[in-house]
């Protein structure tokens, strides 16, 4: 057997925030330091952030990317209906200030754990639910202009890992393993997949596949589809949690490795595909360091029904699905031809088409015909 | 640093259904070759299984899990009400014989795509959903008497291992991997854990503690938890899938190690632990090999909100909360006065505690006070 390129991680590739976590503090206690000179002034402290909604996404068509427009919004402390907003921020601020120092991270909901009590002398809490804390988080985040992750918060975990690729933790011993070892079960992927912890090594893989469900990761790893086809595998479970758009992100941008994407063939999936894509506008200020603009969809679509005769396994679509595909029609990024015409067919024929749908053909059908014609063909939808 | 002892598996603990493949293909062909005489003499071919639901669970308080009673169910092709599902019936055993045939294994939705079609001549569909083909899966279980995975059948995967554990994947290179040296992410448990498949090779460690949620798996193992008390985690995320069931039970009975069940306070949670312990109704036919009957009970519990002073981040017990604690207050396998004790409190107090609430104490709290001296002390509910 010849041996194969390794393709090691390319020396520029900017993949991660580079402000250091002593600038961010510093940050956080300047904005900190200027409301206590307001109120030692007796004037109003304020707190500004980023306006967000959809009324302030912007689709950067040139960088292939949604990202946050330039209007802010300011909270102060003495009107009433900002003050509650106002007290949760500065809790916030306090306390990710002290996982800075400390060196500690933390959960999105460990932190509202943390932060939850009755204010003393009062019967008001500080946070009634996590509802109010997560919101809290992203407004910091874009005060300071950074990622949750700068600030050592990060969601739950989700999301696995399989083929020839090393890795690193630094955090961990060096512990140094390669995903295509560990038997047919993959490494599980953390919430926090920051460079500065893991370290991509190398791989030998010629390219990377994104897999909408875990049962389908598994099929492919059943039937050798990874090894005999040189690529890595990564199992989202649905829409993929910001430790799996963090590696995925990294892998390509490293690597520069091609990256496509396999979902269900209904609305939910092809957006689940657009946010690895474009990024979300829930996260439209961190596209840069999420999204891969030129990742590439291998299905599936309405018209693999006929092509590969799966008219015996389509599924009705459900309402939301049929909503969903309204809204989708309508964003800029989904302004191409190709997606247009998927979208209008979804809302005509109102069928969805699932991945495991496949194995009616046979189980071995996706891995023996399906994927390795569509890429060898690039038969792909932007 | 002393040397540790490692365990290795015990020769003699049954953790496996041992009945050979080929001797699971025969009684399924036995069935059908039944069914063709009957034919053949003109008669109405049948179909014999044993009756499922709560009428025919039985709690086997000596062995101390969930057990199947010996009410049966005959089906019979030529009644109205019953010819759909015996149709359905031989469809599922015919496939699972090719599977078994051929050795391939399939996921039960698979199983369900690669069967639904619609029968010439007609407009009637062999499934119209995975609801009817997974309750055939069960009945055909039963009747050969045997788990699904001597059918080549399973379930999604999810779950995480982590920890001073070596696994080998006959299946996949003879893969000999150690659970505690992929970082911090840990291997992903996948949905076929059978010895035939994953060999358990060795560990160190003093117990297995298993963790309800993903959040509390990667918070301990930031801590350093598993290596400062020698202990192996596994992550179930909400209720465990069979694969992480398997698992717990060989890692249990084949390495003889003590098993701790640490949960949010609340019925979900204390239930995730009965089914670990006990099985399940739906299940309980299988409880001998899924099944942990001297697994403990850590936490968490509404004592613990006193105790460790956490009445600033209790929740409200939702409606599905009682009713499942009153539920559970009925079950013959919670008949001891601590869990009496404490499914009354739940209905009396009507509040819920999550894991990740011990973060409003500090973040390492879980790892350094409340599960060392939990442990430590054997406070534990059986």
């Amino acid at each position: 057997m010849a041996t194969r390129k390794m393709r090691k991680p390319k020396a520029k590739a900017v993949t991660s925030e580079k402000t250091t976590t002593k600038e961010i503090a510093s940050r956080i206690k300047k904005s900190a330091e200027r409301m206590v000179k307001e109120i030692k002034a007796h004037k109003d402290p304020s707190f500004t952030t980023m306006q967000r909604g959809k009324s302030n996404v912007v689709w950067d068509e040139k960088k292939g990317y949604l990202s946050l427009g330039d209007k802010t919004v300011t909270r102060n402390f003495l009107n009433v209906a900002h003050a509650r907003k106002f007290m949760q921020t500065s809790l916030i601020m306090s306390k990710t200030n002290e996982y800075l120092l400390h060196n500690k991270t933390a959960s999105i909901r460990e932190i509202y754990y943390e932060l939850k009590h009755t204010i003393e002398g009062t019967k008001e809490n500080t946070f009634e639910g996590q509802d109010e804390s997560d919101p809290t988080i992203v407004d910091l985040e874009h005060s300071v202009n950074t990622i949750r992750e700068k600030l050592n918060l990060h969601a739950n975990p989700k999301g696995t890992l399989y083929g020839n690729i090393t890795l690193k933790d630094k955090m961990h011993h060096n512990d140094k393993f390669n995903a295509s070892k560990l038997g047919r079960g993959g490494w599980s992927i953390m919430s926090r997949m920051e460079p500065e912890e893991i370290e991509i090594i190398e791989t030998d893989a010629d390219y990377l596949l994104v897999v909408e469900t875990e049962a389908m990761f598994e099929r492919l790893i059943e039937e050798g589809f990874p090894k005999d086809n040189h690529c890595l595998l990564i199992g989202v479970g649905g829409q993929a949690a910001r430790g799996a758009r963090r590696l995925i992100h990294r892998v390509h941008k490293e690597l520069d490795l091609p990256t496509y994407v396999f979902t269900d063939g209904d609305p939910y999936g092809w957006y689940i595909y657009s946010v690895i894509k474009q990024g979300s506008m829930a996260l439209a200020a961190h596209s840069e360091f999420m999204s891969v603009p030129k990742s590439k969809f291998v299905g599936m679509t309405l018209d693999d029904i006929k092509e590969y005769k799966l008219e015996n396994v389509t599924e009705n679509m459900k309402d939301g699905d049929i909503k969903r595909a309204k809204e989708m029609m309508a964003y800029p990024w989904f302004q191409n031809k190709d997606w247009q015409a998927l979208l209008k067919k979804a809302l005509v024929d109102k069928k969805r088409i699932e991945q495991q749908a496949l194995a009616n053909r046979r189980l071995d059908f996706v891995a023996t015909h399906y994927l390795p014609e569509k890429i060898r063909n690039k038969e792909f939808l932007p």
